[in-house]
Formats: structure tokens, C-alpha cells, sequence
């Protein structure tokens, strides 16, 4: 056999251009798939000496070679090299000159096409399942929060406007309740991803008696891929996590967006715990938000990388093309940097301090309990729309007086709805208005606190 | 009580500025969901009725008011006006002029914030239970043509290469795969979508004793929303839905591009349906296929759907703001684009009609059996990287000779590789090829059959 | 000559399926570019009959047969059909029918592909015209209200906390500066869009010997598409649009969340204009800043035009595609949307009414001359990261007893750096922070009259 | 003065979390902005020094200091810290060590915000020169590729579809003119990009008496910043350039979807550079268009960042926010993409080799002069529709017989339009075609050699 520079290139008369050995490397971003490389290398090896296509001996050489291998890379003693291309084949050439032949017997009925897709298929479970583990503890602290402060009364806003009262233990479910269909999103992806494409090859399947399902059962994957043209070509999974991963950066960013305000001074309904806050160069006396600023910014990236892979694979002909290799480092990167953030949002979540007084003045600034006025009018018999129009009329007097609407003197309150009696005060009170809501899903901290016990149910299951 | 020119503008001193009043309307896209706001509005008036909180007669006139304005609608003839902002108020107007009193008395104990959202839900269920039906008339097109040509050769290609030959029904199963990972997922994200928002109110639920339990069952929601702040500011399900509709569109984009290709005289792999195809303008000759390339077109168009719904909801801080309002269009146009292509593309799949002689043509131009050749040598003990060695300069050789690899004579092969032997003949013809694939996902034609008579299984769950 | 349904029927046996002709067809929206449409066929026809390759009587039936069309569009009497596919063949036929033989001359020497290459670029120019011109609108609002409050106190923001005292004026003026950005961007590519297509028929150009420098002159082309295969098949000039769209877009949804904030009650920084707000359906209070926030909604949007376009256009293979049909929608979509934002800003903006003593009181909470103090520190010679650590402490101390930095005694002030004297009340007070800042581009009032000038004279160029 | 962690810690009691730290901290990456802070530095600092707000003797101790980090960074000696968070206080810290005092003043009248936004712009501007140099390359490879090839004819495809013949000279064109536009594109951002913020400090300038222009003309910018607001939060250079950059690759993706399909053996147009092809691991006869395909991969990667970007800066309010830390990634990437896939290609374009039979053959088999027979035919005087009619049914003709429209007899010509003469067979020859397209902008090889000239004169200005 005479020497040749890559596995493949027996049939090329000239070397590769060294910018294009450069340009079409991947080995220096997927050698983060070794693990899993080997571990289906080595189920690959057994299957194939099970089946009686690789010798007993061949497979204990490749065994031992794969343990070192392992080790070795483990260590950060290996000698990742850009002219052996990719992980696959860093470590099938380390693989032959630790084993010999043997090393060469190991790519028989497969290619790099079914090697790679289910590498990453198996990276990708790991870091679901972790990151599905960060996503319980981000949803415990919001809930030990909110079961802190299922009662503390604080404004609901909407259009940035005070709207109504409501408590920051239910303002805090709502993320809880974000963050579920996250956890049930990714649950559910992770079984798309979790089949194996191993016995594909390179598009057609083998003509070796291979046995998938024994593989499939080794690396523990759920289900094998039916056809091998979509087995090599598929990479719905790595879409659908960063789809999954943009709605989790959504959930993120716009709890970021509400500390931000509430870490504002005319706010100051929070304080962030100060190990999550930096000052300025210049400015002496700031004390920053920056980590929910970084995670808000850190949303369009992952945005990004689902366009880059929605882009990569539209119009892609079947099967295999060098495209995909592009799959890589747009998910490395969703998977990155939402683990990060669910990671340093526990913290801060866990760290909040609400301010009960900032809270509690603004509620009585804003006339937030209009529509429990309405609502009163209703039940004494006013139809909503005239209810409305009547509460409106005297939400304008209270502007020109200055004053919350609760603050209206009864006998003023009487000149807008003859049915205003003195039971109204307590429906105008914020306190009223929270224990009003009581139904499932509202406000009322008996309400919440309901929520609080049905939440910690599902988390415990 | 005073003339006003809106339900909400009592607090108002000034008239909204015109061009204002029509940037903000949004009837002239929102009354695609009057169907469903008429089928909440009434849901909701029964049980404010079951609860005492609304008069008997006072529902009767509501759902007399709203079965009118149902047909009204229907038949084309219901004044809808820009002045009444969006389907809701143009919807509640018209019954305060039908039902009276009884139309002011609708929207208590609701919002415009939970109403929008429980109509949209309901409208998207309904439409992914066409889209669902839809994907599975597609699935069947594709199983059809592929029990019908289970074991017609073609050439597999990678690269854009021939790789190795498949059948023509393999090739079409790959795309069932796809199109099953679609219908699972819009399944999946319909569940999510299936739940209800009413009884949110504006952000923080009722004062009223509603029973929000009974509302779901009377619309058919599988749950109801579980916090009140989530449910008037939650638009996960429109992002899934585009997410699952950006893959569906890869997946047709993908057999589009491939059509496209195999449409082109050079290939000439199928015959496109005529009624599929138009003409030029000027160029009398041309026969396009404008359905494939269309379709591949607007698939940039539910990722640009999806892009505006994730940039829209980023960081909006809790809970409804109006920015919402932009949910629609995006989601609208995602939905029409993937049911009009799902629709378009399953007529096209049923009339493709492919040309054996040219599939096989090309198998026998790309030594599409290369990979077979070294396969067979692995089993007379040579190891794969050897083999494959060997067989790249048998390539060589028959490049130079101008012949495909099968073509090179016995004699010529065994200078290569003292253990080629007669028997390689079978090892080295398509068929062979072919059959040899026989294990699940493989390319033979029995595995082929197999995978069909498994699909049918599925699509007949 | 047979009776046809198309005028590229004549080679097809079968005609388009009833769903196809639907699906493909495209009048209902680019029936939007007939004013253009007929402008080019008359620009092509005068051409031709200079070249002397169309007859002047055909001409002239030409040319009263546009004129007539062009009325009955204009009158809404146009009889649009689906039928005929697209604006071009619509508008054809019809002229047959009203100038016969002449009408089936019209083609001579185009193709539809250079044709709506052309219209296209003609509609976007006068949209781009358009555009521009409200952009000088909206700027001049702005200009108006620095002018106004060119030396108005308000807080500067970085991460959202107070940093510094700037002006009103000031802060209006940085998006002054976008908006030139903007403007500068959308001259430059309007002239890359101002290149003629036509003549380059489907994609080779034509055998007749026409003369495009003619054509472009009468159509106001600054230059020729200068290839064939190029010209048909461009469409960077719609995707540049989306790009500096969203820019504006961008800048507008900027000014917009900083609105949303400012018409919050804890900021209370401006009274949006009545006009611009609305209420709500259920709180008879709200008073929602409705405007901002679709602008800012919208912003999605024209990003999701902007990726559809990108991913539409990728990997096309030359020339043109039927893909491109797709390219009106996004693009027709982003124009009316910039549009109508920067339009109704500019109302906005006019009708803005600040409240300068909520600003005021922001700044004195916000120990917004910190850095002043740091400054102060190092002309009397401490090192800038010594005096920055000085006055941090200071800052504590204040924060410590619940006052602004300012309000410290000299005394206290004097514990923290010997080097403070009585000169230190002038550095600590907001106007003599803004009045220090008189640099090109700094907040000295003075500095912010001198950028309003040159602002005006910009504009006036 | 106290020991503290961080230069902006003076105000804290806590210090940061080290998981935050981590978090927040940008150094891996920003790193790469040395030699532009750098620079910026010095120019900041000996402007202090010329307005006297520097001693003489800290300036050269700066110099010096700076001139010594500089050394240890190019010589990968310098030891970076993710304690000192960016490549701003590394370089300061080390000053500060090296210079002692002076280095404590270097930070004098400007802030870490405006220092930023300066060596990001300094460095783009860098980047766009590179890039600008690389365009020439690839467009003199075009050209020179166009005069070797300007008579060379080949199939020009509409719909993928035999349209009429072009020749491979005038197709390459269409490239030049792309990456003409791109050119301007880039200079233009540039001009953009090339505007100092130095000076406005935090985000409203300094107090100090400092000379931008001087500052601006020791860098090299064209212009200041006009608004010190604008300048600290503006990042639309960084989305321009990848807006840019995405149009870049969307040229470069249709380049390489067409070298792949030229390389499919069906088509055979053209070699590819074996040093630009690579293997199989698995296939040993496969010569894969490695290149092109990574190529037209990466473009989504580039649509991603420009994404990444829309997103981050959409809705922020002013001025600086933590947020745009996330704008050196995507920008990063987006330039070495874009600047990689230019180099690349540049090589691989001058190595192609056309193969003038393959297009020679696939021009004969699609009846591609159909459209010179029918302009022939409206020279005879038939109207252009009916002229197209008639080629049309020619067309099925030849197609019923199975040969190219050009080889049917003239007798049977005669049959479609007496008008048909003998003349008519240099119509119906490709080369016929060609030559008749001899205006500018057609595929006349007359008309390609005059495009080549002008674009060599532009390339020259």
C-alpha cells in the first residue's frame, strides 16, 4: 500500500490545498464529540464481532485502544491534528497505531455519515438531560420565592401601565408556568433525537449483517432510524432544540426585562444580589444589572443559530452533503449559552429581595382597583359597558384631584353611580382585590398558594 | 350617559388622531377569528349564567344576537368598521345593537387580554387538525408511489455524487420519516396550544365566581391556563406552531429541490404532472416546474413567520402589551403557506411518474457499486481501510479507461487484490447492491416493502 | 391558431391543474405593480418603434390601450383574473382585446423575467422617494423638540440606572443621528436599485437590436443592469431594502421602548399625546401607550421579511426561478410597514409633551454627578482610578444615610479626599455637570444648539 | 485606598459571584481588540497630554508601557485574566503594573463605553480593507476565467431548465457584477463604520477640555460620533456589515450551488480542482465538492449572526446597556466566514476547468433556440404571441421525435409558419443565437469581451 495523507484519498492524484485542508477541518469544534465517538465506536465493535464480522481479537484491540484513547484525551494529552480532518478519524488513526489492523477493521458497515449523526445525537441527549435538571432547579427557586411572597401584593402591569393588583408569588408562577412547557418541550425532543442512525453508512445501509437494534440498546437509544437516507441526512433534532432553546431564551429575557425595570430607582421594586451586579469604569456610583442585560443580549444568539440551521438545511437535496457539517457550531453554541443562562438565572432568582414598600406605593398610585369598582357596579345590577363608562368618568376626577381613585370620598364616589354604597371600600382596597381572584389561576394569595403545592406536585414527579 | 366614540375612551378628553385609529385597527386581519370569538362569547355567557352572574333572559338574547351575527358574517353581509378596532368590539357593538342591554352585559368577568387568546387558540387547534389531516394524505401519496416502485433502482447520491443505488421507493420512504416527525410534533404542540385562557381577564382574573372548568369542557380545551399572568401574555404555541411549520417547509423544500434537479433534461429521473408545470413567456419550449420552485420559495417565508414571532416576544416585560397585537399576520400567513403547500405538493407526489432507464443510466456512469467492491474484500479478510484503498485505484482505473467500475474486467481487478474472485460479478451490479441492504432502513427492496407495510401501520393508529 | 388558456400554453397537452393556477398565480398582490408595469411596456414599445422593430400604428394602439388600462386600474374597473396569473399577462390581454394585433407585439424583445425585474425596481424607488421624505419629517420633529428643550434636565441612562444628567435635547438628537444613518443608507441603495433590467429578456438578452440606454432615460434609470443572467436574477436591491429597513426599525423600536418607560407612572418623563393612546376593555383607568408599542411589535416583522428574502435567495442557481415570485410579499410588507411607523412617529414625536420636574427628581435620586466629583478629584491631581475609588465610597456614605452624592455636607465630603473644597457644589450640581460637557457631541446646552444647527443645515442640503 | 477586586468596586460590600464572573466576563473573545485598544489608548492618552490634562512625563510612561504590552501580546506572552473581565482593564492593570501612577490616569475623560465602541470600529474598519483586497481577488479570478472562456457556449438554465445558450464567459460575469455591488456595499458601511465615539465618555462626554478631531485624526477617522448618546449605544456598523456580509454569501452560495451541480457527473460542466475536492470514508470511488458545499452551508451562519444582532439591539433603550457585549460574537463570525469563504473561493474558481462538450451536449438537448425562431418569426412579421405559438408547437414536434428542435427539416418547419425560410438555420444554431445578443448586458461573446474591458477598468480605479 503506498502512503497516502486521509483514509479517502486513495484515489486522488494530488494533495488538498492547504487552505482548503484548513477551510473544510473540523476537528478543532467537534473533537467536543470524543465521548461519544468512542462509546459508539465501541458498541459498533461488538455488535460487529456478535455478528462474527470482526474477529474476538480484533474487538479486545480496539477495546484497549478506545480505554486509552479515552484516557488520553481526558487528560488533554492527545494529539488533536488538522490534517486527520475530524474526531472521527483523530482517533481511528490513533486508534491503528495503538491497535494495528485491527483499528482498520473498525469502520466496516459504517461511514462518517451515520458516525457523526449519531454522535451528536447522543451528545445532544447528555445535554438535554442536563440542562432539563437546570431548568427543575430554576423552577424551585422561583417557587421557594413565590411561596415566600404569595401574598405580597405588588402592581400587575400591563402595556407598562399599573393595571391591577395582583402578588409577586403569582407573578412568579407565570414563569414557572413557561418554564414547564420547556421542560415538556425538551422532554419531548429528546425522544426524536434519541434514535440511532448507526447502520445507515453512508446513505443506503450495509451490506454486512449488522444488528441495529443491539447497538441501539448498548447506547441506550430509544428507537432506531427507519430509513437510512433520513438517517444520514436528518437534523430536525438539532432545529428543534435550538427552537426549543429560543423559547426558553424568550422566557429568560423577559424575566431580565422586568428585573431591569424593577432594578431601576424609580421602580426599586427588587434588589439583585450584589455578586450578580457590577459597577461602571467611570460612573462611581452605579450599581449595574448585568447579568439580566447579558441574558437578554444573549437571546438573539440562539435566535440566530435556529435561523443559521433553518438556512443550512432548506433545500438541501438527499442525503449526505459536506453542508451539514455546519450543524455543529450553531448548536454547540444554543446548547452553550442556554445552559449558562438557566444556570446564573437560579442564582439571581434565588437571590432576589423584593421591596414590599416601592411595590405597595406604586399599586396606590396607579388606580388599580377600577375594575374592581366596575365590577361592583356589575353586581349591583349595572350592565359592564355602563359599569366601565361610570368608573372611568370618576377614574378622570381622581386624576384632576391628584389622588389614587381609592382615595375619592364616598360622597363623590355616589355622584358618578347612585349604587355606590360604603361597602365599596373594601373592593377598592388592594387587599380586596387580590382575595377577590380566587379562582384557579388567579391572584388571590389562597389561589397562589394552591398553584405553589400543584406546581411542586408536578416537579416531583 | 354621555356618547363615546369606544368602549374604553369614557377617561378620555380627546378623539384618537385618525391615521392613529387605523394603525391601531386590526379588524381587517382579526375577523378571521369571528368564528371562534362567537363560539367563546357564548360559552362564556353560559356559564356567567350557570354561575347567577348573568339573567336568563339576558343569555337568551346573547345567543340569539350571536347566532345572527354568526350568519351574518357567514353570508358576507356584516358591516364590519375600522372605527370598532378589532373583531371583538366590532362582534360585541353589533350585539348591543341586536340583544340591547343584554350586549353590555357579555363582557363582564373577561377581557379583550384572555378573549383574543382563547379565540386564537381555538382557531390554531382547528387548523392543525386540517394541517394533520393534510400531512397524512401526503404521507399516503408517498407510500403509494413507493409500494408502487419499492424496488425501482435509482442512484443514491451524497454530494450531489452518485453514492450507490437505492430504490426510488426507499427515497420517498425518507421523506415519510420526515412527515411523521411533523404530524408527532404538531400533535405534541396542539396539546399546548389546547388550553384556556379565559377567566385571565385582563392579567389577574375575576372578581367573579366564574367556573373556568366548565368553559374549557363547553369549548373542548384539554386544561385550562394555570396562572393568570401567562395566560394573556403566553404566545408559545404560535412560535411552536411556526417552529413545526419551518420544518415541515425544510422537509418539502428538500423534495422540491430534488424534484427540480430530477426535472432537469440532464437528469431526467421524472415526469412532473403537466397540470404541475407552466410555460415561458417568451421561451416556447420550457416546461417549468413552478410548483416545486415556488414551494421552495416560500419556505424562507414561515422562517421569516417565526423570526418576527420570536423577535416580537423578546423581553416584553409582563404581562399583555399591545406589541401582541403583531402576533397575527405572521402566524396567519405560516399556517395558509404550509397547509397550501402540504396541500399542492401531495397532488404532485401522486402524479410523479419516474424514468427507470435514466435512474439506471446514471447508477452505471458513477461506480455506484464501489463501496460493495470493498465490502466484498473485508470478507476475504482484507481490513476496511486496506480495502478501501484497493478500490480507490480500481476507480482510478476505470476513470482512465473511461468505464464504469462494474465494467473492468476480472483480470484487470485482481491486480488490485489477489481475492477478487468470480463471484464479485454479483457483489459488483446494482442489484446485488441492492438486495444486500436487507437489514431495517436498508435499501433492498424487501426492506423497502417492509418499511411501507410498517408505515401504513402508523398512519392507520 | 387554436384557442389557448395561456399565452405559454401552446407545448402542453394538459391543462394547469384548478389548484396549481390558484397556488401559482399572483395577481392578488402584484397587481400592485401595474402603474409600473404599464410606465416600462410604454418605455419598451416607444423603443421598439424608434428601432423601427415595432410599427408606429402599433404603436400608437399601444399606447391608447396602456392609457385605457391604466384608467380603468385607477377607476378600481380593472377586471382582474386569476386566470391570467400575474399583473403582466392580465394587463396584456386586455390589451389585446382593446388594440388587437398590436397587443401581441408588445412582447417583442422581453420577457416576464426582465419585465417584473424592472417593474419592481420602479415601485420600490418611488416607495424609497416616499420613504425618504417622511424620514425628513420625522427628523424635523425631533429637530423641533431639541430645539424646544435643548437645555432640559433629565437623567442619562446606562443598564437603566441613572448615570449622568443630560437634556432633553440632547437625548432626542442621538436619534437625529439614526435617522441620518438611515436616510444615508437608503440613498445609496436606491441607487442601486435604479438600474434598468430590461433587455435582458429571460436571461441572454435579445436577438433584436434594441437599445436600453433609451429605455432607461425615459424611466429615469440611472444605469443598465449590466449583465443578462445577473440582471433577471438580482434581487439584492429588495433584500438591502429590508436590511436598512430594519434599521429604522430598530431605532424606532428603541424610541419606542424608551416611550412605553417615560408614559410609565414611576417615570412620568412625558405626556404622550392624547390621540396616540388608548384604553382598555376592561380597566376603566388605563391610559396605554398603544403606539409605541406597535412600533415596537412591528420591528419583528420587517425582520422576518428580511430572512424570508435571505433564505429565498440562497443557493439559487442562475437564472431566474420561480422561487423569486416570492420576493413581492416580504418586500411589499416591510415598505408598509417603515412606512406607516415613521409616519405615525412623526406625529408622536411632535405631540410629546415632557414633564420636567419627574425628570428633575430622577437625577437628584440618582447620584448622577458621581463621575463629576471623580473629575473634580483628578484636576486637582489624584489619579482618575483613585478618584473613582474616592468617590465610590462617598457614594456609599450617601446611599448609607438615604441622600443624593450632592447632598453630602463638605464636611463628610472632605473625610473622603482632603483635596475637596468649597468649589465642589458647583461640579455637583446638574447643571454645572451639563454645562462642563460642551465638547462636539457632549450635553452642554450650548453643544446641543450648535448639533441642532448643524442638524438643520443637513437637512436643508 | 483599600485593596479591591475590580476598578469599579469601590461601591460594593460583596464581591461578584464567582459563577457570575465567569458569565459576565468577555475577555476570551475581546481579546482580539488588543491592538485597536492599543492604539486608541495612545491617542487618547497624548491628546490628554497636548490639552494638558496629562503630564508630559505620565504620556511617555503610558507610551512605554503600552509599546511593552503590545510586544507581549503579539508574542503570546501576556498573561490574561478573566478576573479583569475585558481586554480593557487586562491592558489597564498591566499598564498600571508597568507604569505605575500614569496608568492610573489613563482612564481619564472617557469610559469603558465609548473606548469599546472605538476599537470595535477601528478594528471592523481593519477587517473591511482585508475583505475588500480578497473581493479584487475573487473578481479577477472571475474575469480572468471570463476572457479564457468568453466565447465558450453553454446551456443558460431558467427554472433549471434549458433556456437558451449563454456562453460560460458571460455567465461568470453575472458573479463580477454581484461582487461589484458588494464591493460598494462594504465601502459604503465603511465610510459608516469609520467615525470616532472617543469622547463621549460614559454616555453624555466629559467635563474635560478634549480635542476629538485630534484624537480622530491620530486614528484615521473620517468623522466624530455628533452625539454622545448615539455614539456609546449605536451598533449599527456591526449590523450593516453582516447585512452585507449575508448578501456576500448569498452570491457565494449560488456560485456553489452551481459548481455542484456543474461537478454531478448528469451535468459534467466543469472540473473542480482536485486540491479542492476530498473523499469518502466509506466510498472510495467519490470526488466530493467539499468547498462549495461548506460554502453554501455557511451562509445561514452569517444570516444567523445578522439575526443574532437584530434581535440584541431591537428595543433597547438608550444609552449603554450590558446587552451589547453580545455584538462582537456574531460579528466575529459573520467576518471570518465571510472573509474564509471569499479566500476560498477565490482559489477554487481560478482552478476550474470548464468541459466544453458537456455544455455543448446539453444545449443541443433543449431546444434552446426556440426563442430565436420565434424573434425570426416577428421579423417575418408575425406578432410575438403568435410567433410563440408556433415555436411551441414545433416544439412538441421535435419532442415527439425525440431530437432537438433545431434538427427538424425545413419542410417540417414550413408546416408551423410558411413564413419560415432557409435563412432560418443560422437562427436555429447556438451560435446563431449567441452572436445575435450583441447589446450591452448580452451573451454576444463581442458583448462579454466589452464587459470584461469596462469591469477591468473599474476593478483598476
Amino acid at each position: 500500500m503506498p502512503k497516502k495523507a486521509q483514509p479517502w484519498s486513495g484515489r486522488f492524484a494530488q494533495p488538498v490545498d492547504e487552505q482548503v485542508r484548513r477551510f473544510t477541518a473540523s476537528v478543532a469544534f467537534d473533537q467536543r464529540l470524543a465521548k461519544q465517538d468512542i462509546a459508539a465506536s465501541l458498541a459498533h465493535a461488538r455488535m460487529l464481532a456478535a455478528r462474527g464480522i470482526l474477529a474476538r481479537r480484533d474487538l479486545k484491540a480496539i477495546e484497549q485502544g478506545l480505554a486509552k484513547i479515552g484516557k488520553e484525551i481526558a487528560a488533554g494529552r492527545f494529539a488533536w491534528s488538522v490534517d486527520a480532518e475530524d474526531v472521527h478519524l483523530n482517533i481511528e488513526k490513533r486508534l491503528t497505531a495503538l491497535a494495528g489492523e485491527a483499528g482498520k477493521r473498525l469502520h466496516t458497515a459504517r461511514s462518517r455519515n451515520d458516525q457523526v449523526a449519531t454522535d451528536l445525537r447522543l451528545w445532544l441527549r447528555e445535554e438535554i438531560d442536563a440542562l432539563l435538571k437546570q431548568l427543575v432547579g430554576l423552577e424551585r427557586a422561583l417557587l421557594a420565592q413565590a411561596a415566600k411572597h404569595a401574598a405580597l401584593l405588588m402592581p400587575g402591569f400591563t402595556h407598562l401601565q399599573v393595571a391591577q393588583p395582583v402578588t409577586f408569588g403569582h407573578h412568579l408562577l407565570a414563569y414557572f408556568e413557561m418554564f414547564e412547557r420547556d421542560r415538556e418541550r425538551f422532554l419531548q425532543s429528546r425522544k426524536r433525537t434519541n434514535c440511532l442512525p448507526l447502520g445507515a453508512a453512508a446513505l443506503a445501509g450495509t451490506s454486512f449483517p449488522i444488528d441495529r437494534e443491539r447497538v441501539a440498546r448498548e447506547l441506550g437509544f430509544e428507537a432506531l432510524c427507519h430509513n437510512s437516507l433520513d438517517a444520514v441526512s436528518d437534523r430536525d433534532f438539532a432545529i428543534e432544540f435550538c427552537a426549543a432553546a429560543s423559547l426558553v431564551m424568550i422566557h429568560l429575557s423577559r424575566l431580565c426585562e422586568e428585573l431591569v425595570l424593577w432594578a431601576n430607582p424609580r421602580f426599586g421594586f427588587v434588589h439583585l444580589p450584589e455578586g450578580y451586579c457590577t459597577g461602571s469604569s467611570i460612573m462611581p456610583q452605579k450599581r449595574n444589572p448585568d447579568v439580566p442585560e447579558l441574558v437578554r443580549g444573549k437571546s438573539g444568539r440562539v435566535f440566530g443559530s435556529l435561523v443559521a440551521l433553518l438556512a443550512l438545511m432548506k433545500a438541501q437535496p438527499l442525503a449526505y452533503n459536506r453542508d451539514n457539517q455546519e450543524d455543529k457550531q450553531p448548536l454547540f453554541d444554543a446548547v452553550d449559552t442556554v445552559r449558562d443562562c438557566v444556570s446564573v438565572m437560579t442564582g439571581l432568582v434565588a437571590g432576589l429581595r423584593p421591596v414590599p414598600a416601592a411595590m405597595r406605593a406604586a399599586v396606590l398610585e396607579g388606580h388599580a382597583t377600577a375594575t374592581d369598582l366596575a365590577d361592583y357596579l356589575v353586581r349591583k345590577g349595572v350592565a359592564f359597558r355602563d359599569a366601565h363608562e361610570v368608573v372611568a368618568r370618576a377614574v378622570r376626577e381622581a386624576e384632576r384631584r391628584g389622588v389614587d381613585l381609592a382615595a375619592l370620598p364616598l360622597a363623590k364616589l355616589r355622584t358618578f353611580a347612585k349604587e355606590i354604597g360604603p361597602d365599596v371600600k373594601r373592593v377598592l382596597s388592594p387587599q380586596g382585590s387580590l382575595d377577590s381572584r380566587s379562582h384557579p389561576g388567579g391572584t388571590a394569595p389562597a389561589a397562589v398558594r394552591e398553584a405553589i403545592a400543584r406546581a411542586r406536585k408536578r416537579l416531583a414527579q
